[in-house]
Parts: C-alpha cells; structure tokens; sequence
C-alpha cells in the first residue's frame, strides 16, 4: 500500500510537470500506463483548467473506466465534454469528398473551423475525433491550413497508424518541420508504414543522423531497397520509382498468374500491368491486367506481351517522365537499369504531384517563391526568405533609379517627363511578362527548341510592332491632351514602341539564355525582364527629351 | 478511247487547278481515284517543282504502280525522292518517350527540324512517314510547335485513322481551328474514332452546325449519350465523364464477372474497379479489379464489394474532382445523378489534363493570356487579344502618373524624388505578387478559407512590417548617401515601410474580394494589385515630401 502510494505520487508528480511544460505527448504516455482509478484520483485533484486539459490526453477506450471511478458531479461534467464535439460538428462527417456544387468548400470550412475552435478552447479530442474520419490527405491539407505554431498540437491527434500516410501527402516544408518534432520512436513507426518511395522522401527531409536511425530499424532487405533508392536524385526516376512491380515470365500461362495472384491475395494499388523479365531479371515487356482480366487460362502469357512498352531509365529526369504520363496516358512504367535490368516502377499518383510541382513551381517562381512554401511558416522564417528576393528586386530597381538620375538635368526643365515615364515602364514590363510567361510554358512543354525560337521571335516582334504602334499613338494622344504639348507625345510614342520591341525581344531571348546558363528561367526571368524594360524604358523616354527638347 | 481521254483530260485539269490552288487535300483525293498510268503520264507533263508537288501526295501504295509506269529517268528521281527521308532522319524513330537525361529534348529537337526542312522543301511526305512513327500526343505536340500558317499543310500529313487521337491531345484554340479547315467528310470521321467526352469537348469548339452535322453521323443511342454529355457544364463531372464504365450486380460471383470480362475481350482503359448496380441501375458500390485478379472464382462479388467508396455527384465541379483523385490515388470514380443513377466514370487521364489546365491557368493568367492559348496563333490575333491587357494595365498606369502629376509642383522643386519615387513602387509591387501568388495558390488548393484569413492576414502584415523596416533602412541610407539629403532618406524609408505593409494587405484582400465579386484571382489580381501598390507608393512618398521639404 505504501509503495502504491510512493507511485502514484511519482506518476502524478511527472504528469503535473508535463502538465505545465505542455508535453502532450508524454502526458498521454504517462496516462495510458496508469490505473483508470489513479487517473480519477488526479483528475479530483487538479484545478478545472488542469482538468480539462488531462482528459483531452486520454483516449477513448480509457474514458469509460476513468469515468466509472469519479465523483458523479465530476462525471457529469467530464461525460458532457466527451460527447460535447459530435453535437457541434455538424458537416464533421463530411470528408471532403463530397462533391455537390461548392459544398465541398462548405464542408472543408466546417472541418477549418472544428480544428480552428478546439485548438483555442484547449478540447483537443475533437481534433482526434474528426481526423479518424478523415482521408490522410485531407489531414494534410487540414494541418497545412493552420498557422505553424498550432500545428504541432493538431498533428498529435493523428492516430499513430496514419501519420506515415498523412506526411506522405504534407508539402516537403510542412513534413519536415513536424517529422523533426516527433519522438524518435513515433517517427521510426510512422516510417515503417510508408512505401519505400515516400520514405525515401522523408529521409532525404531529415537531418543525416535521424534518417540513418530510420535506416537503422528496417529490416536488411528493406534497408538495402531504400539505400539503393537514396542513391538517385530525388528528381529522376530512380527517386520517383517504387518497387512493389509484379514480375513475372513469359513461359507461364495466364492460369498459372492467376494462381500466383491468387496467392497475393491482394495486388499492389495501380497494378495496370504485369512485367515480364527474363532469367537474369531483364525488362522484356508487359501483360496488361485487362488483358489477363479477359484471356482464357489455358492462354500462353508470351501471347498477350507487349514488347514494344519502352522502359523508363532509372536516371530520366521527372519532368520527362510526366511528360510522357501525360500524352500517353499511363498509370504505371517500368524503370531500368542501363543493363535493362528491371529496378522498380513509376506510378501515376507520384507523376500526379510531380505534374503539379512542376506547374506550380513555374508560378511561384515568377514571385521568387518556392512550390514546397509553407504558406503559414513563421514570420521571421517567411521574411528572411522573401528578403532575399526583395533585395534582388532592390539592386535592378536602383538600376532604373541610376538610368532616371542621368537625366535629373531634363527632368528639372520638363517636369512633365516625371509624370509620364512610369507608364513607359510599366507597358514594357507588362508586354513582356506576356511574351515570356508564353516562353516559360513552352519550354516546360518540351515545344519550344532553337529550331523553332527563331519563327517565335518573329512573331513576338510583329506584335509588339502593332501594340507598339497602337499604343504608342493612344499614350501620345492622351499625353499631348494632358500637356499640351507636341513634342512630349512624339516622345511617349517613340519610347513606348521601342520599348514593346525591346520586351518581345527580351521575352524571347532571356529565358532561353538563362536555360542555357543553367539558370531556372521561371525563378529568374522576372527580375530580369523587369530590369531589362525599366531601362530601356527611362533611357529611351528621357534620352530621347533630353536630345529633342533641351 | 476517246471518253477515256475526255476523262484524263478533265482529271488533269482537275489536279492542275488543285495544284495552284494549293488544295493538297483535293489533289490526295483526285489522284487515290486515278490509274496509276494516267498519273504516271500526268506527272511527265509537269513542270519538276509541279511534279515533287504531285508526288508527296500520292500515298505510298500507290507509289510503286506509278513508278512502274514512269520513264526510267522519272523513276530513278522520284524512287531517290520516296526513300529519301529515312536516311535524313536520324533520330526520326524516337518516339518521344525515350528518356535517358536530355535525350528527350534532343529526339524532340530533331523531329521538329524535319518537320519545318519538310515544310520548307515541300517535301510533305516525310512529315507522313515521321508521323505514322510517333504517339498522337507527340505529333499533337508538334503541330503545336509549328506557325500556325504550316499547321494545316503538317496536318494533312496526319494519318486518316488517327487525326481524332490527335486533335484529342491538341490545346484547344489549335484544335478549334485545325477542325474548322478539315473537310467535313475527314471530320466526320474523326469524330467516329473519338471517346464520347474527347466528341464532346471537340463539338463544344466547334461552330453550332458544324456540330450539328456530326452529331447527325452518329448512330441513336450514340447521339443520345453525346448529347446528355454536352447538356453539362464542359469544367463538371458530366463534361469530364466517359460512358465506358462496367457495371454489374452485386449478386454474381466472381467466375460470373470473369466469364463476362472474356465475352468483352478487351477492357477500356484505366479500368480499376467494376461498379455494383441495382436492378434500377442505381450506383451501390465498387469492386476493384485486382481484387476480381486475386479472388476464387466462387467467390461472390458482394463479399470484394466496397460500399463506402463516395461517387461523384453529375455537378461537381473539375477543380473538386481533381483534388480528390489527387488526395485519395484514384484512377477512376463513378458519376452519379441527383437519384443515385450511374451516369459515367471519370478515369484519371482526363484528370491529369484537368490538374495541368487549372495549374496553368494560374501562371497564365497573371500575365492576362489563357491556358489554352496558341503559343504560334497569328500574329493578328495574338496581337489583339494581349492588346486588352495592355489597355487595362494602360488604365492603371495612367492613374499612377495621374497621382505623380499631383505633385508636380514639388518635383519640380526636389528633382531626386522623380529618380527615386520608382524604387518605391516597385518594392511595394514585388512583396504584394508574393503574397498574392500564395493567397492565389492557397485558393486553388482549398486551403484558405475565411476561418484561417485573419490569421494569413496577421502573418503577412508581420512579414511586410519585418522587411518593410529592413529595406527602409537599406534603401534610406542609400538615398542619403546619393543625395546627402537626410530628409529624403526619412521620407523614402518611410513610404517603402507604408507600401509594404499595403501590399501585404491588398496582396490578400484582392483575391479574396474578387472571388467573392465571381472574379477570377488569377486573371485579375496582379492588376489591382499593381494598381494599388503604385498609387500608394507614389502619393505616400511625394505627399510626405510635400508636407515635409516645401
């Protein structure tokens, strides 16, 4: 009785430290291990508040035998609260799946919302409660919603069994950053349920010495798999590819794959095809699943081969490869070796993201933004990273600033030139952003090469030629009408043409000499373009008044 | 004898007027309807620049007859011209879908060079050979790459049998207007080969009767389906959805369903899963078709049967969908009507086309171009359609110069704010396009709603308070040490802290407000919010000058 005493002082001693530290995480730990009668001894003796937030720590199957061991007053309260949730949560049922006209974004507000209010109120069960009915993925979209800070106290209502699969669907930021909070011991069983692909991924997110300690716990097959996989870039094939193919050879008959199905019991999601190998494990070709759904047993699989399904090479680099996912519209490729060598396969859920990344990338990247940006990350990490990208933006617009200074002399006698020469600037930049968004794509698509640029400059110059001239004469008129003045709209006119010439040139040509340089022109074309048309701009403008009417 | 020459002579007519004419179309038709001895005959009256005319448009059947009637000199030239292009392509049989790293890029660089030296030499019958070697998306891709004058010459080069498969993987506006110059025959049958929602987008592009006529040539139950396809938003579930799913009742075993599937011989494409219907063919579930691959033959289907997978409702919209294929890895999801009626599937080709259409729409949109904008459009058109958004951007320049023409009085009197007021507006408009493209991307993804608004709102004033006073000070500092004058280095600090703290406002005030107006973000947001950042930059900098220097 005495050492009884002597422990659960102890565990009531580390659970009031938890308490106050905010370890959620080890006050559940500590609770599971306790007697439901010790934990309503302590839940008698904390302050309300307190109370409160103990039992958001205790799970479910727990609650009942904790309850039946409390003061009735005291069970009342705590019954309230455990079914308090599911009468506020009216659309919690929803799974985002639902798909009537604009309810999904109804439903995914409500779930917002639900997460949003038991974060503040401290009932964290709700959280809990409404993820276990929940898509991973629509967890992930859920914890991508909430501000950095939250997130860790959401993310510890994920049941254990799912966390693999809901890092799997987080933007590389946002995995990070929680997989670098969790205990070493979650992390290492939320790896365990991960394909090896999306592992691969997480290693490759984590400081060295954790992904070894991951590494650590598989088992040797598994660690050589995944080892041989970090061994690829994360953008190639080999960084993409899974390994859970079905391989097979040519001599067996359909009945006989079957019986070896059979055997699987179930296949692998995205199973569209069969590999055929040889003795040495040699890509030979595929047998469609569709085609083994419809052939007779006694059929020989060499009948129903393709050998004319190219393979993918382990080093392709994605952008390729969900290029050909796209016009060929694929749900699984094989990858190779240079030996031809069966290594893995590539399915069109990854290809899926990597066409989205990809996208995406060219549109953050004309802001300086990264696609993997967690868009609720902390303030000072969000600013140090757009500083950078400002400060860049700094050293063209003093570019300009220093071109406008040249002629501080004209600018002095004709002040109207001040009030005019931003619109030259401004049509440039706009005519080429055009022209260069256009380049940008085409390039992503694979449709644009030094064959065909030439025809494209062209065209880029025949139309900045005819809005060059039709906006050239628009801002005359209206400037000669403001100023009245004659030779202040010839001015406008001459500039704005030149610089809408100077844009559909530079459009074209920076982005392809960035390619060239090894520079994303989706990151950099911007910054340059806008310098490249600021200049020209003031120069031409204030050059061209600075000779005429001085 | 003398019919028969009546008739050569008209048929030579015929050609001769197609050959000036350029109607290669006609002239392909009237030559499959001649004997090879007249063409032989014809071709020895021609000119030799008429004569290569004439013979890239006699098909390579027919190539050896003629030869045969030739005189031996005509032979030996035009045999050298028919095997001419194989040894001039070297790279020709690449398809596209290799992929060792940048070899890709090379093979697609090669083709298009044969394409354009074919057009230019009028050497079309390489473009057929090439073409009758590639995937329909890759020569989609590579009409696509071409000026818009040589599209129709290369697309006559397309194979008959295939032309649907292409026009399937054609970006819209090209689509469109290679459809509208086939002749209606060629159409017609094109249409014939099509799935009914690739029919259906093509109809949607085309002019009303041209649709009419092909909707015609289908047979009844056909008609029927594509026109309660076409009775649906083309960005809902009902313009996205296929007819060609397998429905069956829950009552069967699984020896049943086999025995069915080998009656089909083949499956469509993408099939994953079987649906369950009711008698009244009402949607009850799904089984996936690798667990049919892997059950006993006497197992029932309603024991694999998976009653809790949620179909699409006929309504839903294309950006809901395809989050949800790619939230969950789907391949296939059924369609159902308000009653429960299984409509369609929708297979996750089609979502993939969905998922780089909306990203696209993102990146384009901000520079005002559409997603579906032919890269090689005329240049008239092209030169047209940006022309709107050069007189939109024209609007809100002028607004710009207008507040700037405000403070005439005392740019007249402190020249060194008309050389730094740009700095101003610029840094404003750089950190509100980083906000926006996240508040943009954040709409798309369905991860912003009101709940978490003021939350986004709060941390990007933090982040444009935080860079706001570093770039101040950096871009005062300079401006002290260009003009030594210590009030402008006030002033200017000043108006870049308040322009930025307004650019993270509007930066996500604007896409909220305009979607709630039923604006599209993407295509309207850089705009306002230029115009915003501009205004504020130049009235807060030159109205603190006026207050602070005069």
């Amino acid at each position: 009785m005495t050492t009884d005493k002597a422990t659960i002082h102890t565990e009531v001693d580390a659970i009031r430290d938890a308490l106050e530290r905010r370890k959620r995480k080890r006050m559940r730990r500590l609770l599971k291990a306790m007697h439901p009668a010790k934990i309503a001894s302590l839940l008698e003796t904390l302050t309300p508040a307190q109370r409160i937030s103990v039992w958001q720590q205790i799970d479910e199957p727990l609650e009942q035998k904790v309850l039946s061991h409390l003061s009735p007053a005291l069970r009342a309260q705590l019954t309230q609260e455990a079914g308090a949730g599911e009468d506020t949560e009216p659309s919690a049922d929803a799974t985002g799946a639902e798909s009537t006209a604009g309810g999904a974004d109804a439903a995914d507000e409500t779930q917002l919302r639900v997460v949003l209010e038991a974060l503040e109120s401290g009932k964290l069960k709700r959280i809990g409660r409404l993820f276990r009915k929940l898509h991973p993925a629509r967890i992930a979209g859920l914890l991508e919603s909430l501000p950095a800070a939250d997130r860790a106290a959401a993310w510890d209502m994920v049941e254990h069994g799912r966390m693999g699969k809901v890092l799997r669907h987080l933007h590389e930021e946002v995995r990070r950053r929680l997989a670098a909070e969790m205990e070493q011991d979650d992390l290492v069983d939320a790896a365990r349920e991960m394909a090896p692909d999306d592992l691969v991924d997480l290693i490759q997110d984590l400081p060295g010495d954790l992904g070894r300690e991951i590494l650590l716990t598989l088992n040797r097959r598994e660690r050589e798999r995944v080892e041989s996989m970090l061994s690829y870039p994360e953008d190639s094939a080999g960084g993409l590819m899974n390994l859970d193919q079905i391989a097979v050879r040519a001599d067996i008959k359909v009945g006989t794959l079957l019986r070896y199905l059979r055997l699987l019991e179930d296949l692998p999601p995205n199973t569209d095809k069969f590999y055929i190998v040889d003795r040495g494990n040699r890509y030979q070709g595929i047998v469609r699943a569709r085609r083994v759904l419809t052939a007779k047993p006694e059929t020989p699989i060499a009948e129903l081969m393709e050998t004319d399904f190219e393979p993918v090479a382990v080093d392709a680099p994605e952008a390729d490869i969900a290029r050909r996912f796209e016009a060929q519209d694929l749900i699984s490729v094989p990858v190779v070796d240079p030996a031809g060598v069966l290594l893995g396969r590539i399915t069109v859920d990854d290809v899926v993201d990597v066409i989205r990344d990809l996208a995406e990338h060219s549109m953050m990247g004309m802001a300086g933004l990264d696609e993997e940006t967690d868009m609720f990350a902390p303030v000072v990490v969000s600013s140090r990273r757009r500083a950078v990208w400002l400060g860049i933006n700094l050293v063209t617009a003093f570019l300009a600033a220093w071109v406008i200074g040249l002629f501080e002399n004209t600018l002095e006698q004709v002040v109207a030139l001040a009030v005019l020469m931003p619109i030259v600037a401004s049509m440039g930049g706009i005519a080429g952003s055009q022209t260069l968004t256009l380049v940008i794509r085409g390039l992503a698509m694979g449709q644009l090469g030094t064959v065909n640029t030439s025809i494209l400059l062209l065209k880029e110059i025949g139309i900045g030629l005819l809005n060059g001239l039709l906006w050239a004469l628009v801002v005359a008129a209206l400037a000669i009408v403001w100023f009245g003045n004659w030779a202040i709209g010839g001015i406008i006119a001459a500039a704005i043409l030149l610089n809408l010439l100077c844009a559909a040139l530079a459009g074209v040509l920076i982005p392809l000499i960035l390619r060239r340089l090894g520079i994303d022109p989706a990151l950099a074309g911007s910054v340059v373009l806008t310098t490249v048309t600021d200049v020209v701009g003031f120069f031409a403008f204030l050059g061209l008044a600075t000779l005429l009417l001085l």
